[in-house]
């Protein structure tokens, strides 16, 4: 990779004639941007180009190109393309577009550009990318005029966009490197985590991902790069109508949003939702090493209300307002106002301006807070006026005093205001004061302080056993959708327990059965056309004797008969009437990363409480105890209202079970168990459905 | 109010003779901010400050100041005061700190100066106060060096801290006016929002609240200037820990956080969470009058990165991507790309690039996305180098070239990005042209066409009929906390449907009952002393016949003795068992706005979901039924699953019952109806609890 992002020598194909304003031409913006290599220009007139001479064929040029740059019109990609291999070159960016972005003429091209690359043992970025940026080796392939960073931060992002390197201050913050993978037709994200993991330029990752492609590799690239560097995702495509647009931009499909989700935090990665997040958690994450250790933040301002607004920034993101240290209250105590009272959040500006020092003020406060063993990081929002009147608030002075007084360097966020913030804060962030940044309003502060202590506990997790393949224990059943006994089996072999039940075709071997298992009973229609049985009077509940039996039956053979008169039932299953707090177990087939294993509110609350964690399959008992606490309806599996609690071992079984039979069974697409009645003496399963093939829903 | 904010002549009680760096001289900022009124300067030396004469006493004056400006020392501050009222002034602000929000000889203090001006029949504002800020009139009583912007906007905010008019930029955007009523002593936010709402220049109403005052009349002035300017609020204090930090910064309590939710929405302010968000929504507002008529949002974007990201921002905000309009796809297609497709995002870059007609090509794109009538404003996402490469680039002109194509004014919202993307936001917002503002972040500007059909909304809605005196239909029992039949009684006065019920001491009363009632029924403890029943086993449930009702009376009697020995059991309550979606309904009765009527998911769910929507009474049959949309169990009102839908009418009917209740008996300080069983034939209250007094959960 490192021949994309400071290569020796680049050819650039498809360099326009024109220059100057409008042009887009991607020789001068190469020039502007600082790149002193050899640059070789093939355009097909010959002509010079900003006074440099070009080649009318790539066979002309007198030495092998390290890289290519192709921004030809799609279909003279190819010709280009091959050109530059039959040169030698190994290393080409496609910039052009039209290819799977677009239409399948442009999908026939892209595949006979991957095919040509792979066949000459060369790597190929793009098609349909600005390539990449590298502010270290002054290296831009990027076809608009972008300024570069005298002393550029270690921030490295892959993307599937190159907005990022044109707007870096709005998009993301002071980048280093990018790789823009644009339609991936080579080069994707695992190439370019593991670039940057071993980039010893790069401190942070980010990636801005619109779909993922090898998720098992993109994975484990993210397991490895995690636990040596943070890594920060923004995943776009999160509603319906983004995911839509995703699926027209890239050319492939998104996969579904919570799956991602799931991988990420499994992975080790911190998903951030927006740009506002992408930026703060960017900014925090290289300004603060070490990380935050703690959720405590100790918060001091120079206005009251601002103290208030960040306690409730502070909550937003689950971070706790550390105690007040009383040694901090001592040393900024005034004999002038004894009346007066520091807590956490600390006004101290009465104090302060009182003080007719406020870079010293500034430094004992800090001080003070990072001493105390309580408080992991803190945020200080501060006045910052442009006067010569206020030439006292050197914030810059203050900001470095205090992380001299800070030497286990505890993250410090700070907030400036004033007609002075905008240039101070530029000037704090420039400066890189160790363990400060500067942020523009208390929920990005506290968003960065969030986004640092995620990163710190996600390097931290223990290693993930590898998994092991599981072998069937079962044969899944025929038919696209199993439901009813068989599948009640199938399950069964994977240690699921199930109701005890009998499927019954007469009115005789029904209260037969129900006398057999127990009352109460309930008895249910089963047949393949009644997937969704309470909607149409296919259940009937609390059946507590013989004559209830009766009645039932004849009402769900008449039931059946009215809505399906054409369907075939297989019979009215009776079931023993199990109690316990509903839950939902089951799984949903990924295309990108495999089983996703669900554990969340079941029965009639699935759909209005949409209370489900998830997790990626091998989930194993301890990870499935976990899943458990992580439900907001975890506390009436505790016990709630006087109930027994219910046995979360078993819970914990069955979501497991559900994980192993995912596994074991590439065939099922999807199996939900709902409801699973959770009691004191174990889960049972009450109804299951068993989805074959590739279907996902 | 206008004397504050625009006085003829001025007296500053308690100015420094120190002007300069780190003086903080009020005075001397005066000046700098442009104020050219006459203004007196009272200092005990008598020397000369910054060239003015000064005056030793408030009566040397000659003549008499129409504001006074106090900023002394607490214990100082009385005697000021009074020389200043003695001398015929009748507006004072208080600036100095150490009253109501530090301790009880602060309090002593605030009440003796309310006292003061209240008897002089003078207005004062503060103490604990930064004053006032006019940029129209360019006075201010800041003691830090402010800047005056050249064309203030007609923004004005009423805030409880002076820190807004100091950092504008970070807090809120661009101030015209501000009234900072500090501890409220006596000017409070009542007479801040009258004031702006007769104000010419005043277009936008902001309030920043740390606790209200006066809450009837508080929403009667908001319900007012709703109707003719949007308003807009940030309450702060919404965490627990938020909620503590208020009470000591502005010494009075913090109202319950939902209550402020209920009372705005009814009232007619739109309430914003954050710093961003406030900045966001003051500058849409600012900016789009005609406001949002709906929520169709076009989206065209220079990368499609940004478009995603902007429709998944567009989700978040309840907001749609309106449908593509056709002409728009028709007038900017290019023959040389064929395969390129539009739709909504539509990203316009790569046709806009090789137009070679920047600005025209924008302001195309505007003119057909306004001109669709499914369209309801616009989102534009644009690229802007500072580079003379790209003088093409030109959005200034672009802006206005589309305004002018968009003569309905919908609101265009844009979003730069690249290395002139600041210089230019503030250019265009500064330019004020019509119908366009400018945001850092996708998700600001969503926020923004959020806030703005909002307001509209609100500013729309029908008059609300005048609260009608509610007469007490019953007497409340004695006790502060009434329970069991008592309750029951006292809540069916109101209409509230109760489950048929008997209160019995013996074991053969409780058959007999039971007998009468009809079987399945559920029996519980009534003592005062078993307020949580089912925690302790005293509730039997489903019991379906004489033996049943037997056995549940013996264990009943046998917790009741077990857990509470000493206390008094009422009686056994024998029950109907009520079948239905398990609600909750009742009324807390906050402090500032009086009873806050609460409709919820009832039972075992009420603390798991969380699911509760609250009105502030009156609420009427209308209010009640929509509240019950508002619900996320809706669904299962609804007659999900094969359930016949819930009786709407008569959970309408109960909610109203209990907001006629609320009003009509001031001594009850809560009610809940918990659960209550709504089925197919209406709806059934089975356990009844009422709080007496002003205490609240």
């Amino acid at each position: 990779m490192k021949s994309f992002l400071e290569p020796e020598s680049v050819v650039l194909v498809g360099v326009s004639r024109r220059t100057g304003p409008g042009a887009y031409n991607n020789l001068e913006m190469l020039r502007r941007f600082g790149w002193e290599g050899r640059a070789y220009v093939v355009n097909p007139s010959g002509a010079e180009i900003l006074g440099e001479r070009t080649w009318r064929n790539v066979e002309d040029l007198p030495e092998t190109p390290e890289l290519a740059v192709i921004s030809v019109g799609r279909e003279a990609v190819p010709g280009a393309l091959a050109a530059c291999l039959q040169k030698g070159t190994r290393r080409a960016i496609v910039i052009s577009q039209g290819f799977a972005d677009a239409d399948e003429r442009g999908r026939a091209l892209q595949r006979e550009l991957a095919s040509m690359a792979n066949r000459a043992g060369a790597r190929l970025l793009g098609p349909n990318t600005m390539g990449v940026f590298n502010a270290f080796a002054a290296f831009s392939t990027a076809f608009l005029d972008l300024p570069r960073p005298a002393r550029p931060f270690g921030l490295s992002l892959a993307a599937q966009s190159g907005v990022f390197q044109v707007g870096p201050a709005q998009f993301i913050g002071p980048l280093g490197k990018v790789l823009d993978v644009g339609n991936m037709a080579d080069v994707d994200f695992v190439d370019a985590i593991a670039c940057f993991e071993a980039d010893v330029e790069t401190e942070v990752i980010a990636l801005y991902m619109e779909t993922a492609a090898r998720g098992p590799e993109l994975l484990r690239a993210i397991e490895r790069a995690s636990r040596r560097k943070p890594v920060v995702v923004l995943k776009s495509g999160r509603s319906a109508a983004g995911a839509r647009a995703a699926v027209s931009h890239t050319g492939s499909l998104a996969g579904e949003d919570a799956a991602f989700d799931a991988a990420f935090e499994r992975a080790g990665a911190v998903r951030v939702r927006s740009i506002p997040e992408l930026r703060s958690a960017c900014r925090g994450l290289l300004a603060w090493n070490p990380p935050l250790a703690g959720p405590r933040i100790g918060v001091f301002t120079a206005t009251g209300a601002a103290g208030i607004l960040a306690a409730d920034a502070c909550a937003d993101q689950e971070l706790t307002l550390a105690p007040f240290p009383e040694p901090l209250g001592r040393a900024l105590a005034s004999p002038k106002m004894d009346w007066y009272r520091l807590q956490n959040p600390a006004d101290v500006w009465p104090l302060m301006m009182g003080s007719g020092d406020f870079v010293g003020f500034f430094r004992r406060t800090v001080e003070h807070f990072a001493a105390d063993e309580q408080v992991d990081g803190m945020l200080g929002i501060m006045v910052c006026m442009d006067s010569p009147l206020h030439a006292d608030q050197d914030l810059l002075a203050a900001a470095r005093a205090a992380s001299e007084a800070n030497p286990a360097r505890k993250p410090v966020a700070l907030w400036l205001y004033g007609s002075g913030a905008e240039r101070l804060s530029k000037a704090i962030n420039e400066a890189r004061i160790p363990g400060t940044a500067c942020f523009p309003d208390p929920d990005a502060a506290l968003a960065a302080l969030r986004a640092s202590l995620l990163c710190r506990d996600r390097s931290r997790r223990p290693p993930e056993p590898a998994p092991s393949p599981a072998e069937p224990k079962a044969t899944l059943p025929p038919g696209s959708l199993v439901m009813g006994p068989r599948a009640e089996r199938f399950v069964e072999a994977y240690g699921v327990r199930v109701a005890p039940s009998a499927l019954c075709t007469t009115e005789a071997d029904a209260v037969e059965a129900a006398e057999r298992i127990g009352f109460p009973v309930v008895m249910k229609i089963v047949s393949d056309d009644w997937a969704h049985k309470s909607d149409r009077g296919g259940v009937e509940a609390d059946l507590r004797d013989a004559a209830a039996v009766r009645a039932a039956f004849g009402r769900l053979e008449a039931a059946f008969r009215r809505h399906t008169p054409e369907a075939r039932l297989d019979g009215i299953l009776v079931q023993r009437r199990e109690a316990g707090v509903e839950l939902l177990v089951g799984f949903r087939r990924d295309p990108q990363f495999g089983p996703v294993v669900v554990l969340g509110a079941g029965g009639i609350h699935t759909e209005t409480l949409r209370d489900a964690v998830r997790e990626i399959a091998p989930v194993g008992i301890e990870r499935a105890t976990a899943m458990i606490d992580r439900l907001r309806i975890a506390p009436l599996l505790g016990g709630a209202r006087g109930r027994p609690p219910a046995d979360r071992a078993t819970i914990a079984r069955t979501v497991a079970a559900v994980s192993t039979l995912a596994l074991a069974h590439p065939e099922v697409a999807e199996i939900d168990l709902n409801p699973v009645m959770a009691g004191p003496d174990g889960c049972t399963a009450v109804d299951v459905r068993i989805v074959r093939g590739e279907r996902s829903a």
